[in-house]
């Protein structure tokens, strides 16, 4: 059966403090629920989403082809999330550019659109947000928080900013902050976007342009750091676009690998925003919940009290196994449950979003034993 | 003792043929060379290199500074590569931009500086030039060739096309080709420096421009790759710049491994030619011996007759010791002399132009090897 998903807005009034020091005001969050919440309210499912990804989490818009959401292979009736037993949340995070509020939408202080003036946001924040968006919903807690690399990163948040909220967290191919190399890769994005002439300072919008050569730099990198090498072989190797034949070019596309990263960066860079760009992988930097207790991760959470499912993927180099298993081990020394499963994928740290038998179905007992909890 | 350094500069006014039709002609290549040839000019080593070096491999230049060679720490008197023995010889290769004829200088037959429109390089171009320049210099037999990288690609091309001119060659940090991700990280640069407003299709000189945002792009990508994960953990983890606290800022620096990359761009956009970038790139991305050879590498190999010294690096994740590894089979395959050396280096890519102990030891005891043959 089709899953026909509903994009729904919240709006809040009341200003949410942030880390920075700032707040913002009349701010909406893109949301979209699937399934049913059952009576006691005890069935509910948040799923936080990553860099390039949005609310729209599982289902169809209806009459929409290709609509399915991002993570529609996990997320359904029947699916490893069953939304016949669990009430599914997709919610847009603050600053994102895909219906909640952000730098293209006016501060209502000003009246003028945020571009590079919206506030910076972290995970914490993010979580915060979603916190008052449960409130509205009547949902004191979950049965269950998830998501997958900065997804998953928000889900470890809120067994420490909410532990008598959260029941399981499911914090997949994540990592328990960003190494110099991820940081570095952020880095060189950004440098690319904001030294695009387009990019106005992050005031582009009222100079009717787009640094859409930037995005298209930072998506480029963005896609090589998702893949394994492995896969970016077998996928394409050394295949030339025009045959058997080099052209002996420097500017024009040689390899099936260039024509590949070209469109996925065209693509990126008429949709995603700028600034967006800039405060998701800013707050991907910062998140380091050691860092506020001397760097010392088993002491960072010590305050979770959730059942836990870490997943990593053995291809994935971003977010390496090693990371998931710095939390496994932090866990481990507090005594809290914890399952943890290494999936022998060859994608990548793409593999979180695909349809890994064994990873699904590590996915499924996980949630099944959850459903077991709440049907008893 | 201190080795002086004397860039010189040979012409040739015969047209050099290249792969990929076009040819060269009234070029110049820059080169230095080390130690005496001996009487029957049977001690001279070529040293070929990567892509930000140049001719200037060993030694300093009298009264500068800093001046010294990028392989000094390999090639002197006294070093792995004995200057007091053998006679050694580093060249700028042609479409470089440290001295040799290159897109920043003047075609003979239009008059008009190459720019964008300097012929697109190969491997083998480079290594028919180097030919060209030690039949100038004397020289019918190399006792060995040598280089790192895409120098040690060279190092293998000698061993193919001029079998009979190479008695020894070492092949270090290098790859019979690049990977799909090789490729891909070329390419993202080639973007950063090609989209530059100020690029101006490759005549950015008529213009009095430089494309340094494109530049500096590459030239962190370019660093990232350099380096590995460990490494980059160990010199600046998530160090802050300002200290301890974060000052929420997407624009400005905010950790250390920032303000390192931001140097590095800044520099290398100060003096390396965008042309040039491309161009070198492009040679790394074109070389693949087997692909002439239904991708057979030990088909490729069976022409080399040299005696052949391996060294790769264990953290080296942009050629790794598994592409050594496909040489070194290879190599046996053909029942070919060869010596490998994985060396366990912190280092990353970078590790082939540092002091490991290790590593100067496998390179002076091979080396030494060859003195003996022609002291004998």
């Amino acid at each position: 059966m089709t899953l026909i998903a509903e994009p729904k807005s919240m709006q809040f009034e009341q200003p949410l403090p942030l880390r920075s020091g700032a707040s913002v005001r009349g701010y909406d969050l893109a949301y979209e629920t699937y399934g049913t919440l059952n009576a006691d309210k005890s069935n509910a499912v948040l799923v936080c989403h990553a860099l390039n990804a949005s609310h729209h989490v599982a289902g169809v818009y209806p009459g929409q082809d290709n609509s399915e959401g991002w993570w529609d292979t996990m997320i359904g009736p029947g699916k490893p999330v069953d939304t016949d037993r669990f009430f599914v949340i997709g919610v847009n995070n603050l600053g994102s550019c895909f219906g909640s509020t952000g730098p293209m939408h006016r501060n209502p202080d000003t009246g003028k659109v945020y571009g590079a003036d919206f506030p910076v946001v972290t995970v914490e924040d993010w979580v915060d947000a979603q916190a008052r968006l449960l409130d509205r919903l009547g949902i004191a807690q979950l049965a269950a928080v998830m998501g997958g690399s900065l997804g998953g990163m928000q889900a470890l948040s809120w067994t420490l900013q909410y532990p008598d909220r959260v029941r399981h967290a499911a914090v997949i191919a994540s990592a328990p902050n960003l190494t110099a190399e991820n940081i570095a890769f952020n880095e060189v994005a950004r440098r690319a976007i904001v030294t695009d002439p387009d990019f106005h300072g992050g005031h582009f919008y009222e100079h009717g342009v787009v640094p859409q050569r930037g995005l298209r730099i930072a998506r480029m990198i963005g896609h090589i750091t998702y893949l394994s090498d492995d896969v970016m072989n077998e996928k394409f190797g050394r295949q030339l676009r025009s045959g058997l034949d080099i052209r002996y070019t420097t500017q024009d596309i040689e390899f099936q690998i260039e024509s590949y990263l070209r469109y996925q960066g065209d693509k990126f860079s008429e949709y995603f925003d700028a600034n967006t760009y800039l405060l998701i992988t800013r707050a991907l930097d910062y998140f380091d919940p050691a860092s506020r207790h001397d760097g010392n991760l088993s002491k960072a959470l010590a305050a979770a009290t959730a059942r836990f499912l870490l997943v990593s993927f053995t291809t994935d180099w971003r977010f390496s196994p090693k990371r998931s298993r710095e939390i496994v081990k932090a866990l481990l020394e507090n005594r809290r449950n914890c399952s943890y499963a290494e999936i022998d994928a060859p994608h990548g740290h793409d593999a979180f979003l695909l349809d890994d038998p064994r990873y699904m179905s590590v996915v499924r007992a996980w949630f099944d034993r959850i459903a077991a909890e709440f049907q008893a």
